[in-house]
């Protein structure tokens, strides 16, 4: 077998991006349908937005200059000739000395530069006084001011949040090109694991946790599992249903094997599927140093480390990357990190990066991190906790009273 | 009309927590389909989780004081006795100087209390060097240390995570009691608002971007969102249509109603839905002051601003908050906040929380962000951000370089 050297987290992480190929197949969307999608191609506007100058509060459509030397002390006046209806095309016009009432959102009339907001102008029987002089141009929003037409609004590799869905809305458009749903294959392995819903265990026996919380994280981020599974510690058997499974999905997360037969097992396996092969053999990390990354023709390989606790931390980091790239996600960012303070000392090695399980919480307006003292193969730590704490490799432990990063999982 | 004082963001928050209450229907979910559910009753452990004492290392099932002594320069010597086979109960016992083989995940033998790892023993012919000495329970998870037969494994209104769907499949639960799903009704008024799908635009008109953000919004808590069309400003024929799609709902939003007109109809309409009616009637924070909430038969009822990002903010504060509490979750926390340097002076006024669009980057390890200067009206500000910097009323602005909270949209 090929020696690994173990990689550290960044290294890791630039493997990832370097490695991870974007799927190729795309399909067309509803607009109302694609939150969360990532878009193929990119999508330039064909139209201005607004379409037309608009007013963005209640008040009169003017001539700016009209309005210079205004105050409360001496109003200038004007003649009110006339009011826009909402979505119609106002039929009065402003010309000097005059003000046409506008509501928010409605059109600008011709000849009109500005508006002059109600509460700084009154209407006496048509004279209208004017207590403020305002600038051309103010309150209100030009033709094409929010999107303009022929400017690429949003490029090739954007996720659509609902900010994105409502720009493509405002232009009208009804459908977009996006990569499709990834759908990935979970196998479990081990003598020891059974189906979560065997009612009652024989001794020994453990339940498959980490289907369900693979499985949950894949679907906070619109990705499809395809449950291949429990397979015995058997190296021909796991070989052909992992065969199977990578044959149907476009990535396959292998869960751990944590007999040492198995542990052998899963590297051979990942080989046998396909070059390039494995890439990443072991990461400086704790939890989760037995991880496991590889591309196999195309698709990623993700062998996660068999305790429950170490497999969803793992797949948080990392797995989360690989599907964002697979995806066609472009994505310069790592995790997003809050910053908290820690509330004891925690010793760590130089060289390994920690991610300790903690609870946060408010005090005095600042956000501090409880470390969740357990063991990795408890479950119940993840569920005591709201984020990581990230302790990166450079340190040697953080002190009580630090100011240390945090990923948080709501 | 009664008259309304205008609330604080807290006082608002306040009254939110205090008025909404959790709609009282559930069902039964398989744990497969439960993702971010509500639990509607407690869960009781029914069983120890793991229901054996474990190895959490590849090594020997030992007595611990049997290695008392031992270290590299003065070995141990134990006989090995057997091996533990996953997922089965061991044949062989661990008496006084001997040492069974076990892999991780294994069930400790009778008579050991400890395991040493491989890493720290040698077997030479079924004798055992013993290179370091161990404690009684190291590298051991006990019968139900992760979960305790009869303990309140998740409260009710528990968020169920993926990790707290783990915790629920390892004591091998199939369904769970949750609150149904909710369903949200979503109106939009005004004359000058015409569907999203439409090509071409009359001059004066302007798509429904807001229904588009709302429900993407609402479709990432988990939330149904029922589409009740748009609405002219004619007061009977909007109360018509928002008391039928109130009926269907289990919460109404009502997005503006920019004209003068629509303004005054929508409180009145609000409050011809059942008491007790609105209890907020705008906020001090901008953008989004002429926000509604009311409370008509224990249903909610949400008047968001007209402006796209003014109702995307809003119902990200105060509509998720709203529908939290519906869901029955459990909700002791403000929206999650990052803490960043903001790049430049911004001014604002004592008395109103401002929440400002920004972009988020890393500069040396810390986080800044950057404000994206563009009027409410306007979608794009919000497309192009990825956070909101949140300054509160207590606050005059903040300076370049200050650490402020920010609330992350990714």
């Amino acid at each position: 077998m090929q020696f690994f050297k173990v990689k550290t987290v960044e290294e890791t992480f630039t493997l990832i991006d370097e490695k991870i190929p974007a799927i190729e197949q795309t399909e067309i969307r509803e607009l109302f349908r694609a939150l969360h999608y990532i878009l193929a191609s990119p999508v330039t506007a064909k139209e201005n937005v607004p379409s037309f100058d608009r007013s963005t509060v209640d008040g009169y459509a003017v001539r700016a200059k009209d309005t210079y030397g205004s105050s409360e002390s001496m109003p200038g006046f004007l003649t009110v000739a006339g009011e826009v209806k909402m979505g119609e095309v106002p039929t009065a016009e402003v010309t000097q000395g005059t003000a046409v009432y506008v509501p928010t959102g409605g059109m600008l009339p011709k000849g009109s530069d500005s508006v002059i907001m109600i509460e700084h102008c009154e209407d006496v029987d048509t004279l209208l006084n004017t207590y403020r002089q305002i600038a051309p141009g103010e309150n209100v929003i030009r033709a094409g001011e929010d999107i303009r037409e022929g400017e690429i609004l949003l490029s090739r590799g954007t996720k659509l949040r609902p900010q994105e869905l409502g720009a493509l809305a405002s232009l009208g458009i009804t459908h977009v090109t996006v990569f499709r749903k990834l759908k990935v294959g979970y196998l479990s392995s081990g003598d020891e694991i059974v189906p979560y819903q065997t009612e009652t265990l024989r001794e020994g026996q453990i339940r498959d946790i980490n289907y369900l919380t693979i499985a949950g994280l894949a679907q906070e981020w619109n990705v499809e599992v395809v449950y291949g599974g429990i397979v015995r510690d058997d190296f021909a058997e796991f070989r052909e249903r992992a065969r199977a499974l990578y044959d149907e999905a476009d990535c396959l997360i292998l869960s751990g094997g944590s007999s040492v037969g198995a542990k052998d097992y899963t590297t051979d396996v990942i080989q046998s599927l396909g070059d390039p092969g494995v890439f990443v053999h072991g990461i400086s990390i704790k939890p989760g140093k037995p991880t496991i990354l590889a591309l196999a023709n195309e698709k990623p390989v993700i062998g996660l480390p068999g305790h429950p606790a170490s497999a969803m931390i793992i797949f948080k980091l990392f797995g989360e990357r690989v599907l964002r790239k697979l995806k066609g996600e472009k994505c310069d960012r790592k995790p997003e990190r809050i910053l908290a303070k820690i509330t004891k000392n925690i010793p760590s090695s130089m060289g390994r990066a920690d991610y300790i399980r903690a609870r946060l919480f408010e005090k005095e307006g600042e956000w501090w991190a409880e470390p969740i003292i357990g063991k990795s193969g408890l479950i119940t730590t993840l569920v005591k906790s709201d984020c990581l704490v990230e302790i990166s490799s450079e340190k040697e432990g953080v002190s009580q009273g630090e100011w240390i990063p945090v990923i948080p999982s709501r």
